[in-house]
């Protein structure tokens, strides 16, 4: 290791509507020497979502802002390649963390959490992870999904949107996902979802999503805010559930959008809208993992990534999220799958 | 009573934008005679609400739409003035319906619900009829109140408002109370509420807001929509429940005013948005019955309406619901508080 380099980026400057990379900097350091109790750590995947573009804004917020000049944050996985001395985690330990946007770091352990891959590790930061997880309080606690229900799904071939969908399928429901472009749509189907809306060649999206839902949406599982909100609630059927999950359509606005005209709809109809961030429903973690296990075995549950490979592409990933340039989960590749 | 006659108004035209006088027209009929097991009834107060404002409109509802021509509905209290051979009610009854907007009307007895007033009539349109029993369904039940929390309502002095403050004080609740006038803050005071906000001469409503909740807000209480709502959202509090009743601001709209900026605030905090009418929640009648004479005996619970006189003017009193002219109930007195 002693010719080896950690690269991670930083938080140069504060994007003012969609990011560039000029908003970020790379840094070359040395590889961390692990002090005493501490391992090193080499990632192999980490992950650029959404919501870090909120952190990027200087706000008080559910999380703190990321500060200028400091490395960022985010999902990882790697592995554990030295310890010196720490009893919890050995050499070849899977470990996940959220020291992201890096190559090495060390740690003593009291930010990580060991796991036993039973698939490709990098889907610990998707469908397995945080995404998934997201996508399963989402849609069985916050929309509290009900067997056979009408459900539209916005953003439908993302990270998180693709794990609602094939959960409310498992579930016997009808699906609607609304996406960017014909391959995407083309990969919902693959999925087994019922219908799809390309907002972008549909037209009126408000007629497309009627159309598509003759007798209304039940649950809406919300990604995208805006026109898609609006047409949701125009849709809804008496008693409905929206999750408010994101709304990536506004996280770079520079003036704050109009909000849904409509949301007087919501009191002649009871309807309920209800925002949630994932870090509050972990107890729900074990529920997940025996869903998903058994789903996947089943064949409903199938994911994929979008793999952008260099830290040193990590920004570029990272906007390419609001340009829709992932199917799937989207994630980075900084290390070898298996380091030691 | 052959010498009298009936005054009943009629929608003469669908309103645009804010209702006028042109709008409706007031018919003279005889008044009718009871067929073979119907009663007359003589109302006594009927009541303008501004959900009927919706019901103006030609558009599928949670209620259908008036009919142009027709003579229109809504809550009114009086009393069986004459019996033509019906065994469920007798001659002094006093009866509910929604047999509103005219002075008799005769009556097979399925759309009667017969009551004994312990308090004046016209109470039973306001604090205990269907505006406090939505108070009641939507502080409780759609916004899950808990005792000792911080409520903040709009609309705060009118029928369902002043008695959602009252149920919050009740329940240890601090509760601020928005306003559009110095009288109606007043009056508010009076009942125990700690802050009220003019709306009209606050300046920065947003800021007010802030300002009357230095540690935020658990409900909010919406009957008015537009800047109130955003306002509300941009100062609650983790888990906070807004209970969305009524939007009084964009019920005389021509184009849908914009919704809040603001609603992905409600992601992060875990907001919880829920529209309600109080016609599902009928099951919790016999609590509400109970609560309210219990409070109204503790000496927590007290009501006043705006009385207008005069079925004529009754389309005069609906369109001042709009300009804030009611303090609590408006009710309009269409014929003596006991006929018989």
């Amino acid at each position: 290791m002693s010719n080896q380099k950690n690269h991670e980026i930083r938080l140069k400057s504060r994007p003012v509507g969609v990011p560039s990379t000029d908003n970020f900097e790379m840094v070359e350091t040395a590889v961390p020497t692990p002090q005493s109790g501490q391992v090193l750590v080499r990632n192999s995947y980490i992950s650029v979502d959404p919501y870090m573009r909120g952190r990027m804004v200087d706000r008080k917020s559910y999380v703190p802002p990321f500060q200028i000049g400091e490395t960022l944050q985010g999902h990882a996985v790697g592995q554990v390649v030295a310890s010196n001395g720490n009893d919890k985690f050995a050499v070849g330990d899977f470990v996940q963390s959220m020291n992201g946007w890096r190559e090495w770091y060390a740690s003593g352990g009291a930010d990580l959490q060991k796991f036993e891959p039973q698939v490709p590790i990098q889907s610990y930061l998707g469908a397995l992870g945080m995404p998934g997880m997201t996508a399963y309080a989402g849609l069985l606690r916050i929309a509290a999904l009900k067997d056979d229900e009408r459900v539209f799904v916005s953003a439908a071939s993302g990270a998180v949107g693709s794990v609602v969908c094939q959960i409310a399928k498992a579930k016997g429901c009808y699906v609607v996902g609304s996406v960017g472009s014909d391959e995407k749509a083309q990969y919902l189907k693959s999925l087994g979802v019922d219908r799809t809306i390309n907002y972008k060649t549909c037209g009126d999206l408000n007629a497309a999503v009627a159309e598509a839902f003759s007798t209304g949406i039940d649950v809406y599982f919300e990604n995208v805010g805006g026109a898609h909100l609006e047409a949701a609630i125009n849709n809804m059927r008496p008693g409905g559930r929206i999750a408010l999950c994101g709304m990536i359509d506004m996280y770079n606005a520079t003036e704050p959008p109009p909000g849904p005209r409509n949301l007087a709809i919501c009191i002649g109809l009871g309807l309920t809208l209800r925002g949630f961030v994932v870090s509050s429903h972990y107890d729900m973690l074990a529920d997940f993992h025996r869903d998903m296990t058994n789903w996947a075995k089943a064949g409903k549950m199938k994911w994929r990534e979008t793999i952008v490979d260099g830290v040193e592409n990590s920004p570029k990933a990272f906007i390419g999220l609001f340009k829709g340039e992932n199917v799937g989960k989207m994630v980075v590749r900084v290390g070898p799958d298996k380091a030691v």
